[in-house]
């Protein structure tokens, strides 16, 4: 069964599941806190009536689904947590964009737009409140309790970790001086760690030893910095038909991925020109990808891409999912590294 | 034994675990958010360098202690669900500074001030996880797993309930049609909840049944609402000299307190002129004050007082706490509530 087919009802139980937890203890005289939660989640439109936005892949709650199911568990007991991921996601997404200075997001207006920014940042706790109720619900499928304590405490270091990732994230923005290990360091925060809990969750949740549940984490850590290190590739070096914006934005934007840390490690030429704004953009990206390419910043950035992926592989290989889940958690990991399955 | 002697060692161990929660998974290449925390906790300076800041009463957390104890439990497995306490009040005022643009607190420049608005927001959501992360703790204490079950599910359902309060608290502000319910629900949210979440889970960490539990939640529910009336009435009516404040800010800023929206809904005098900004404030305070009075809003405001403080202590008697720390107990809900114990 494909990756489409054994999602479609998982998806369907995740949506359900994730209006209970929002639509309750709407307490009437002060319920704006759960409207505007809906309408970020594009259940509701600006004016509180009934929507249907657009909501993205959902991938990572998927994953925990397919996890669970693909560790011999039964991937329904999973939906708590896999609302608890999508909650958890919704929420960085919304203080995101505050912090971002977003106006939109997905072709709607961000809700720090409708709401102004105190509102918004209070709204976003909310859903982060909200993902937590979500996760306590693993007692009402009757998931044991040792079982949801683990899922709580391997739940809230990551969102911790998640924290670390976007303040490093803001912070290099004004940094001249980041090194790939600080990089590295911020896109395990910033990526890896969320994608690595959807996987071990579920193996968490399918009552996997724990040295299963280390190779699911290990297999979610290594796909989601293999992951970011092909975007980061792409933007670069990337075929713009493929990947819809043009390949060189983030060189002209100045952003410091992969390969460009390595370059500004590498080439004293590449360093003294990359944050010089005068330089025309015209003359600017082709040299930066002349001297990214002398220094051999495509060729690091591949190896460590292929080194992530390989390891994401071995691991998936160790944890040995079974069936159909197993099936599709192999094709999607397939897709997302842009290998042939 | 009395008050400030019996949870002088719990203060001190609440903080000791605090530090260890806030010290621990320090990664050096990306930092700061632990820098930012504990410098909001008053530990380190501005320079990062280490600070003893006043940190305030600790009331709730304390409260959660000498309730377990009071319970017939053993204090110190209550200390990660006390810090857990601490820590989310903490993370609230960092959101809160941020949502009511405050550049000081306790004497010290908020952390939006000194890291600006996108960083603090994230800080406040890494101390909203660390609070979790303190909870989880519990297992290392010996608590058994459904207990701590519950204690994060009634955990989550306050935090999100203090995220409707502080939702309507700050919608409100731009209302001029506030009724006297949607008040009380509001400082349900804002104040009452997380102080019935403190005592409750003393006696849930206590092992209580669920009746002695369910008490201490109505004493600590009853408790916040009775506090939060009597200082809307000091607001108003307030010995200067007690209050530390003018007496009667709370009418020339045009507060919405439970007095104020009393006689809005039962005197159309001032209910026609407390918006009016037109009118001198030697002229405005005064009417205000005699409206009221006519209206018998002291009288009201001082029923429902009367009412919460007879609530609270009713269901304190009805839970039964033991020994010095419900002597304790006592003492510091008459200290409180402004009654001779």
């Amino acid at each position: 069964m494909s990756y489409s087919k054994i999602t479609k009802p998982m998806q369907a139980a995740l949506v359900a599941d994730m209006k209970e937890v929002l639509q309750a203890d709407v307490y009437p005289p002060i319920d704006q806190l759960h409207g505007m939660m809906q309408y970020h989640m594009g259940w509701l439109n600006e004016n509180q009536q009934p929507d249907n936005a657009p909501a993205g892949k959902q991938i990572r709650p998927l994953l925990t689904m397919l996890c669970c199911q693909a560790a011999g568990g039964d991937w329904t007991q999973a939906i708590p947590a896999a609302s608890a991921i999508e909650l958890t996601h919704n929420f960085s997404l919304i203080h995101d964009d505050i912090e971002d200075n977003s106006p939109t997001r997905r072709g709607r207006k961000t809700l720090w737009t409708t709401h102004g920014v105190p509102l918004a940042i209070n709204a976003g706790d909310g859903m982060f409140a909200a993902a937590r109720i979500a996760l306590g619900r693993l007692e009402d499928r009757g998931v044991p309790a040792k079982t949801i304590v683990q899922a709580f405490r391997r739940f809230d270091d990551t969102c911790l970790k998640l924290t670390q990732g976007q303040d490093a994230d803001m912070s290099f923005e004004t940094r001249q001086d980041v090194n790939v290990d600080e990089y590295v360091a911020m896109i395990t925060g910033k990526t890896s760690v969320l994608i690595s809990l959807c996987a071990e969750l579920g193996s968490i949740i399918a009552q996997k030893p724990a040295e299963t549940s280390k190779d699911y984490h290990q297999f979610g850590l290594n796909l989601g910095l293999a992951f970011q290190v092909l975007d980061d590739i792409l933007g670069i070096w990337g075929d713009e038909a493929t990947i819809g914006k043009s390949a060189t934005t983030d060189i002209s934007t100045r952003k410091k991925t992969l390969p460009i840390l390595f370059g500004l490690e590498h080439s004293p030429k590449l360093a003294s020109i990359y944050f010089d704004t005068s330089i025309p953009e015209t003359e600017f990206v082709p040299e930066v990808v002349e001297l990214l390419d002398a220094c051999g910043a495509e060729e690091y950035a591949n190896k460590r891409a292929a080194d992530y992926s390989n390891l994401a592989l071995s691991h998936l290989e160790s944890a040995e999912p079974q069936g159909d889940a197993g099936a599709a958690l192999h094709e999607l990991t397939h897709l997302l590294l842009g290998r042939k399955s």
